[in-house]
């Protein structure tokens, strides 16, 4: 049981995490701060939160857990803005897509109370976003990936692990260069390419035409291409490294790709899409046996 | 109404269109064709055909319209084996995705006959296939993209498209070569991106950590790897000229998307990202808008 929560940016990520612990009775309090005035009242309204916090000292005074959960180029702001306020036995998380970046803002702002600050991410995004995109059951069956610092105690990363178990979650462990080379590639890498194949059509004088013989399998590659660009541009600058290292691979493969077609060489081709088709039916045959799994035991 | 059609491919888009044709009350007797015995006595079995062709003269004598919906490769020997029984009166047509190729093939196997062809491409692909995969409604709502030749009637166009119309689809016009540049662009490229990028991923060293992590926004954007890959072989290499123009446009985006994100120019990044959102907005309300109308008047 959790006295009380501070939760920094309260809508689809930090809502739903406010609202899954209350489900679970595992909060007494929780208190909401950010920068939208309008966004904190109607989690007030929601039952999301339950006060709004007066400043950031008012915000992590006496709190357990604070969740940092706003694009994660404002999460060392943040972390400064209430680091001369932290005291000893509370712990600070945060949501963010990318972690080395995370945790270099956070040395920096949080000196030598870095220890207090366990890094996260919920792998939960949605394209809704604010306080009434939140849900009670975001989180059940989905993974919530922790890397934690040599700094931390395990006390700590284990109630923060606990937190997110009670909101249906599943913890893994990564290093965070680990979990930014993973991500970069099954995630950054996808949006930058879904990103570019509508910009690229957008641009075509004939943009209209092609739009319009679109279908279903169109509209599920290019899904998240209808991410926020803000958000997306903030992963993409903080995940710099990894995903260039991705993208320049990916471009590898497509050249290798496009001098097996203009050779017409059929073998060739039906060797990668083979490759390709049987990799992912494995691996979405894993995936609908976890979900059948999960919603099993959550009966 | 048809007294006989015959249908070459009795799986999903033969099938569907037979089921639907038949649910309309638009066909006296369906005669299926294929490589496939198995194939072809499921479908009878179905109800989908109502004989098995016992050679390709006895599947077109006395037909009014001839199907073909088999692999786009295998269309030239089809219209070959059938082009000295062809009766005039009868119409053929087909289900490529491809229609330059099948055009070139069609003219080389029929000849003088040429104007009895009438070439269509049904965008109602699924990934399922095979006879059971065939279903009354497919076509409902569905785009089918006619490319008549100079060559053709007016009248054998528009029986065609009737039949299709009677499935419940839609009729487009476009020329052959416009209907390639247009299927490169937004069906051919993002295939040819998805199975990369899912090649790409099951040969890194670590792809079973890469798999484990992969959430919604890959498995939607990877889901068109699924499909089948002799299929989209035949495919790359019928349309090869234009996918390859599209594949370099396609490069070149993504080159231009480095260097800004190799300099960290954030500005430049969002401005695409923000490009592809909108364009994509703006496209996804049409097509619901779209199919919204479609079902209130299928009602």
């Amino acid at each position: 049981m959790f006295k009380k929560i501070a939760i920094f940016g309260v809508g689809l990520i930090g809502g739903s995490f406010a609202l899954a612990l209350k489900q679970a009775g595992a909060v007494a309090q929780v208190v909401g701060a950010g920068r939208s005035l309008a966004s904190l009242e109607r989690a007030l309204e929601l039952g999301i939160i339950d006060v709004i916090a007066t400043s950031p000292a008012d915000a992590v005074a006496g709190a357990d857990l604070v969740l940092i959960a706003a694009p994660v180029a404002q999460t060392g702001a943040i972390l400064a803005s209430i680091q001369p306020y932290l005291q000893v036995g509370t712990i600070v998380t945060d949501a963010g897509s990318t972690k080395g970046d995370v945790v270099a803002s956070a040395r920096l702002a949080l000196g030598e109370k870095i220890s207090q600050f366990v890094p996260g991410h919920p792998i939960a995004g949605r394209e809704s976003n604010g306080p009434d995109a939140a849900i009670t059951h975001l989180y059940v069956g989905k993974k919530v990936v922790l890397t934690p610092l040599s700094e931390n105690a395990e006390t700590d990363v284990k109630r923060v692990a606990d937190a997110w178990e009670q909101c249906g979650a599943l913890i893994h462990r990564l290093s965070a260069a680990q979990h930014d080379l993973v991500f970069a590639s099954v995630s950054h890498l996808p949006h930058v390419l879904a990103y570019a194949l509508v910009d690229d059509i957008a641009n075509k004088p004939h943009a209209d035409i092609l739009f319009q013989y679109a279908a279903s399998g169109f509209r599920d590659f290019t899904r998240i291409a209808g991410s926020s660009p803000e958000m997306w541009r903030d992963i993409s600058l903080a995940n710099q490294d990894a995903l260039l290292q991705e993208l320049d691979a990916y471009q590898l493969k497509l050249t290798q790709l496009r001098g097996l077609l203009a050779s017409g060489d059929g073998a060739g081709l039906e060797a990668i899409y083979r490759n390709a088709q049987q990799a992912r039916h494995h691996w979405n045959c894993a995936i609908e046996a976890a979900e059948k799994q999960n919603k099993e035991g959550g009966d």
